[in-house]
């Protein structure tokens, strides 16, 4: 099981790392890969349309400013696409946002938080889990690690205030 | 195979019955419901921790204003699901995007446009489509027929200029 | 008499803490938690559903981002909740207040400034001197010294142009 | 037992009036004035000072625009002080929000949505039920006739479904 | 002389139009396409393409929502591509404004304002002008009968108010 | 002749400053102080109130986020007011800047940008002019400096260049 | 005693017409131009730089959208300028405000509300009164009257709910 | 073939260098200027009256805060006129787009990124390449080079990951 991760620029790697992270933590394969949808056109057409042979089942497409990498990548294939905004140095990511996620009738983009490379990793593992069951199960598990690490934060928080 | 619509109010039907439209023309089953994050808790709790058994596949959740039925659905179950933002009377959407999808690190929810219900059911069948590979079809299909559809209303259009 | 501190990630403590300095300061007791709506949603469903029970007469709830703790917590609970919207590392906090004070029909959060710790404080010292007169004294000097503060930083400052 | 709602134009009252619906659904006495924080200082001034002595336990203030009514008024009393935004003609109700919500430290506004006359009252319930314990028990009764509402409506419609 | 004016879909063709007006005017042929960077990327990839060595001199791409259709465009051609961002239903133009303007370093677009149909089509016109003397005339004419249409505007405006 | 000059709070100083030495430039006469519309709303009022006795011209309130501070004054004195809205630490001043400047009929503010301080010095002196025509001959000169500095700025950029 | 309004565009009439009334009871003369910073640029320099000499003492410039207007005549008079942002078709009038209220530092432009066409007009009136003793008492009564008129109004309103 | 960028103020130089850079690059000459909308309109006015009979074929605006520099020099040339939008202290920038961007009908802007210094330069060759086709092949290759040079990062991060 694969899942690919486009960054528009190397300067997004520093937040998409953590998707990396989060992928590999659960034993999902995954490829890194720089594609502009604005420079790289050529190049973004071709992942996108192989992406399905290549035996890729869902791609997170992160870029900032006028996003539009994941919009380009859903539109030539049928796989579901995570779009990640990133953060860049004007607009505090608004821009990236609304470019990502206010995606016209017909092809959805799946937008997770500004800079929210986790949870774009947890996404595509959600998404994976329906053909992988023991990602379903990993990912009820990261759940439970989740609720114990907050109720142990508590937990020491409580103490330490005693 | 089946997905659950919710929404957090019956005033966001007109909205929500889109996405059952598209969810029918895929075959893909669904039961729509009324839930609220704020007002129904614990049905919304029972609902979220029983949906995986129920062989629900994937939520939609669709929520206005400070949306969090998503967030808190999301929060109770190792499923994917997709916010669908309802515009509501004040801020044009605004507040029911950024409730959606600015969620925290750890529960991702796969956010779609201020009121994109076509959209929001679009991934619903992306995502189900790993599993089910007469969906990944229709979905191929799905995305030809709207090329073919644009291609020819273009045509009509210049044409009607002549 | 007592009022409850939650908050959503030990990260928005240093701001949480100055609400704690507040209730210090007036003598109402309080505990605070780390409760995440999201994370351990069976922990804030808990603390809520017994809050009243253990005399706790209102409740700070304090996120930032999708900041869904504050609805969350009101859901469970007729007591008073105040929401205090914490800047998060995008969009200035925008996000969080947004998600705190657009609240839908049926369930307020009394919802304070971003980051307004101190303000969140001396809500709910005002809303629990209903029942405590004491408290109501209290917060007239507390306004009375704040004045006469003014008051005099106004007068050095004067004499310092001087 | 007794609230106080202030509107700083009669233009207001469509809104307002919803809240005072819900004051007397709880029992709750109330008066409504239109008091202008720019246009009738005097009288704000005066009534902020003389709420408490008379019996006022909480109060509403709504304002649009540059809505400075509620601040204006919790500069006077110690009572809490809840903030209703209204939405002005322009920029949807922002700016009467972030008037309303963003108080600087030592003078908190309890804000609710724009135009969330209900939930002010709500609150309004809320925060008197403190001295009140009638209004605790009348606000548990509220919350659940709310969800056995939005349980019905979920019957309905899944049956008007069939 | 030509230009060519794509939209993202027929429902902007009301906009659009006043864009063909301003180039019928000053003489300057064009061809309107309907063309979708998501729902018909091949056609828009071989439209940009080919559009120089059909004679196109300058492109205007109008489209709301998430609007990657000036970017797409600019992406494949060395012409210079004129963004005329769309408002759709929600966010008042923002999201297309930002989604058409923000474009990262490399491809630029050239933005006009959120449905500045006439602007777009006269910022064409100037840029055809470098090359073609008979539209600088024609511009320095536009200018100068624009000037005199406010003047006498005034005029009688004047003229009616004694 | 002679204005004054209010803040909020002694944290606006760092700004404020920048409107004295405007001031001071023209020998315009100014006290400033440290007036709270909130904190110290009985000074606030009684300062108002006596302005124009004590020679006052024009007023200039600095105050950030729910900034009252202006229309407070303006609400008890017929002088023209100023208002400075001050950059807090979160949304940017966006906050201060409407709560300044979306007055409600009746009672305006005269708004300069986001810590603009000089220039709301420099708008009092020309609303000082009006009286005092020396005034408006130093700002005519004021006005031909800066020109000139300016003329010089891209004078010596030119050079520099060379 | 005269001051001046512009706009930028005949559709602006609706709402300057507003401050033309308000001149009026204050027996202010006034001329109302149509006066575009863009289309008419010399004619604004021409009106910008023989204002004072025909005795204009104070110029309101309304305008929409890049709203230059106050900018320009700013730049080319001594006098004070009061700003009216009109809120046009798209950003309900954030763009407006910006363009106007956000000065660089030099040139200060007195900016009201959006739309708030008869605050313009009473900052006019205020300004003029430094020099027209008659205006500032005038100011005094008219505030006197809104004061009685939203008292008269309190007065009715509880009268009505008996 | 020569281009012309003014800047507002100095303190702009750093963004604009980047757009010199550029034209240089392209061996397209231009001279860089001091020039302020509000500061010296005179040389504003004179300066685009004169720029097209000097050889200038492209105007690159760059200013901040209510940007009015591009569309007061658009007002009085035929010349194709680029704004850029300059972030500055407050507001991230979007004050600058807005006043930019949104310019009324008749006199286009056409506007880039905020700080998009490159994208300007960029914007001003392929305007000029109407006319001088070796701008059109430079350009050209400029894509191709970038193209080039994204593959090769593309490339160089796999292998630095293998």
């Amino acid at each position: 099981m694969k899942a690919a991760i486009l960054m528009g620029s190397k300067n997004d790697y520093p937040v998409v790392e953590r998707a990396e992270g989060v992928l590999k933590a659960f034993g999902v394969g995954y490829e890194t890969r720089i594609i502009s949808a604005h420079r790289t056109p050529s190049v973004a057409e071709a992942f996108s349309k192989g992406a399905e042979a290549e035996g890729i089942e869902v791609i997170i497409a992160a870029a900032g400013k006028a996003a539009h990498l994941a919009g380009v990548i859903a539109a030539n294939t049928p796989l579901p696409i995570i779009g990640l905004p990133i953060k860049s140095s004007t607009l505090d990511g608004l821009d990236s946002l609304l470019s990502v996620v206010q995606m016209p009738k017909g092809i959805p983009v799946a937008t997770v938080a500004i800079d929210g490379a986790e949870n774009a990793a947890l996404l595509a593992v959600q998404i994976m889990s329906g053909k992988h069951p023991e990602l379903r199960e990993a990912m009820r598990k990261y759940k439970q690690d989740m609720e114990q690490e907050i109720i142990l934060a508590d937990k020491e928080f409580q103490e330490g205030k005693e």
